[in-house]
């Protein structure tokens, strides 16, 4: 195909490092573990944004910004919170630099020493718990919703494009309540908005769950979770959303007049998604020949490609594109001509093939003489030959549909990837050979938990949301068990 | 008023310092210098960036994002910019905490140690520079037009909320070109966005013109701006567009293979505009009674109040308001109907009137019978009474008025506000006595303007873009001048 790709079957690993690249989405910086996002792979971002932005505004939303640095002492106030999560991180000591007094260049001013460190924010719930006690005096300041687009720095010892980066960018939500109920709606609700998300626009089959206490977000009583699963058989968690019970309240000493007269801490959820999520959509969807986008996603829906000899004829083609594309602009339908001289058609059906453009529509010489389009789905690489008076009708109704068909395709994948085992033989045995979810009884120990990954690698992905209940016994113990977890190897 | 805010006339800092906070616009962090921006200032914030960045991609520049992190080495690269710039910036010098040996809390662990210190950036151009490198071979790759919005930091010893802050937000534009005209046009066209946003949106009329040498970015041949006159007199630069030459493109190797065969380094621009804005919008508009916002960046456009006594009238007011809203919001209009019985409408109406929200419609017992509405201007406070079948139209017109109008008087003060002088007497006078800009030949020397500056602590604001030519001497030497140049006070 001349796209020099490697084949996902030959190295799925290596496969998606160089599709993230060559695809043109994010590409390494001199800055060990940091990404840049290249335009077109921001340009996907900027659509999950503006789609989950819209659907946290109408669920009652408000975004704001808080600082970038968080002082070193917030960060133990919430001691769970700090045990489990702050120690790989980003510390600014110093505030200026200066010339070296050789002349090697600039140094570090020595004299300009922060009297207490300050943590590049690795996620924000001490900084932004801080704020909300001065927000927070009663019951009618309550429910307060707030959302935040923002960068996060961990340092991560081994990074991958997307899907493990020093800095990320993410939405980080927190939200203060009156009472324990509402708090666990609003994680749930936000689970919910998490799932349609992923399965609507980026058409990746999620499954919803919450996380064993082993694998809890440091400070949440209850982490719940959307998991999906990539074409190598590897799950990926795509989103959590934490009911942090009073804890945070606590720590940072948020209280509220309550209803009734009384006074009450507030009770906290945190959520997010990251850009963790081009990872899973690339990893999903995508194929030998390059990146596969769900046209809900893509920044280019429609590309047209003229094929022709002399200048002549390509004004003749550019003649009968121009109403279709007016046509296709005026439906909401994205579409770019791609009238370059300086690349041959073949280049081109290969680039947009590579940045997975849904859908390519071509005009030849004898498509000049019936008045027809060339229409290529990327999905399926389908070709069809369409009449020119219907081809817009026909490109809308093909967008809806594969849509949809990709979606399915996830959804079957998945579903022939859940696989339920009663002995740990056959556990490791599918982990093995077929991957996926396995779908298993545990004891509910952490120590099972525990001994279980050391063994096979395998996490506990969630416990699903309404587990059936089956009496059973435990894969690696044999203890008593109440219904099945999913358990998969994971990114 | 029960607003309890300073007059303007009292202490205009301390007016704009308590208005700030009072309209939930933005707020003091625990962390030195760096702000919260509330819901509400944020909510403007993204209307600024929503109206922004469509005149960018509509002018073809594309978004992206690059690191947070500079590597302290790039910043010694382009010798102007580090000598002009990086001094004052958070160092991250570790990347672990750990739990010290006293139980007393965390503590930076010295055992991680970064090689090379990171500085969080406070301007990209290094770390693009270096990306731009391997993005850039040929004519073909050119021109190259970046934009990424983020946040950036630099030390700032004062600071002031979203005029001076550590942190900050912003939009920093990045471009590469294959000529040096090329480059000149796009800082231009830049310099144009600008200037139409400001006056089209924000209401706030600018002066376009460049900086002396003095005043130029660090690294820039050519800086341009557009400068603003606040209430007090003083002016605020709200946007700067660079020419950069081939200064970076040299620091970098960014090198290109020309149409014509050669091989040349490329041009360069960059330009920002950032949080400073909201500081500008504030302190164009707003009065004692609070916020005045110009209708196209108010979050809410529209407040409707109840006045009623008992469950009864308000579900009858209830009725009447409903279609209104509907028929405003179909207009593409945002309304927020304020029925909460926890608040007086004198309350309500305070608080709108401090937020500066537009118009409010209120109706009560007499508009009730009338079927009428009272509807009120925050711009002027005017109260008319509109009947309810027209009052749909007639906010659509005031709203447009208004934009208008609040523009009008804010260009009146402006050219109020901009003194001709010919003797250093009056330049001085006019500085104490009216403050504005002062108009007045200079002789060119960076030593008179320094001399200026510390004499009076004005500075020159601009070199107008197309200055007038006219024969004069220079205010403070005598010196020969050919046309004026702009002088005031800032921010």
């Amino acid at each position: 195909m001349g796209k020099n790709l490697t084949k996902r079957g030959e190295d799925y690993s290596k496969w998606y490092n160089e599709l993230v690249v060559k695809a043109d989405l994010a590409e390494n910086s001199g800055v060990r573990g940091c990404m840049v996002i290249k335009p077109y792979g921001f340009a996907i971002w900027e659509k999950i944004q503006a789609g989950l932005d819209k659907m946290f505004k109408e669920t009652g939303h408000e975004n704001a910004y808080f600082p970038i640095f968080i002082p070193k002492s917030y960060l133990s106030k919430e001691a769970s919170h700090v045990e489990g999560f702050a120690k790989e991180c980003a510390v600014v000591t110093h505030y200026r630099l200066k010339n070296a007094e050789d002349g090697s260049g600039i140094v570090v001013d020595e004299e300009a020493k922060l009297e207490e460190e300050l943590i590049v924010r690795p996620t924000s719930e001490t900084i932004i718990w801080d704020t909300f006690r001065k927000w927070i005096q009663s019951y009618r300041d309550l429910p307060l919703k707030i959302n935040q687009w923002a960068n996060v720095v961990r340092w991560e010892m081994r990074t991958r494009l997307f899907l493990r980066t020093a800095e990320f960018l993410w939405q980080e939500g927190h939200t203060a309540h009156a009472t324990r109920e509402e708090a666990i709606e609003e994680a749930e609700i936000i689970l919910g908005i998490y799932a349609e998300f992923a399965e609507e626009h980026m058409a990746v089959p999620v499954i919803k769950g919450t996380k064993t206490a082993g694998e809890r977000f440091a400070g949440a009583l209850e982490t719940y979770c959307i998991e999906a699963l990539m074409q190598d058989g590897k799950a990926l968690q795509a989103g959590t959303s934490h009911f942090l019970g009073q804890n945070f309240a606590k720590a940072f000493d948020v209280q509220f007049d309550t209803r009734e007269g009384g006074r009450d801490h507030v009770w906290a959820t945190s959520w997010g998604v990251s850009t963790r999520l081009m990872g899973a959509l690339i990893m999903t969807h995508s194929d030998d020949n390059g990146l596969v986008l769900p046209p809900k996603l893509a920044p280019m829906q429609v590309v047209i490609v003229p094929i022709y000899r002399g200048e002549e004829q390509l004004q003749a083609i550019g003649e009968r594109v121009r109403p279709v594309m007016e046509a296709l602009r005026a439906k909401g339908i994205t579409v770019k001509y791609d009238d370059r001289d300086t690349h041959k058609p073949g280049f081109k059906f290969n680039e947009y093939e590579l940045k997975g453009v849904p859908v390519r529509l071509a005009m030849g010489p004898r498509d000049m003489e019936n008045n027809t389009f060339e229409v290529a789905r990327r999905d399926t690489l389908e070709k069809q030959i369409i009449p020119a008076d219907t081809v817009v009708e026909h490109v809308g109704n093909l967008l809806e549909e594969m849509q949809e068909s990709i979606f399915n395709k996830a959804c079957k994948f998945r579903d022939a990837h859940i696989t339920r085992v009663d002995t740990y033989e056959e556990f490791k045995a599918t982990l093995e050979t077929k991957g996926g979810f396995v779908s298993a009884h545990w004891d509910g120990t952490p120590e099972t938990e525990e001994r279980i990954k050391e063994e096979t690698k395998a996490t506990i992905r969630c416990i699903p949301l309404k587990p059936e209940a089956e009496e059973g016994s435990c894969v690696r113990t044999g203890k008593p068990s109440p219904y099945r977890v999913l358990f998969a190897r994971a990114y």
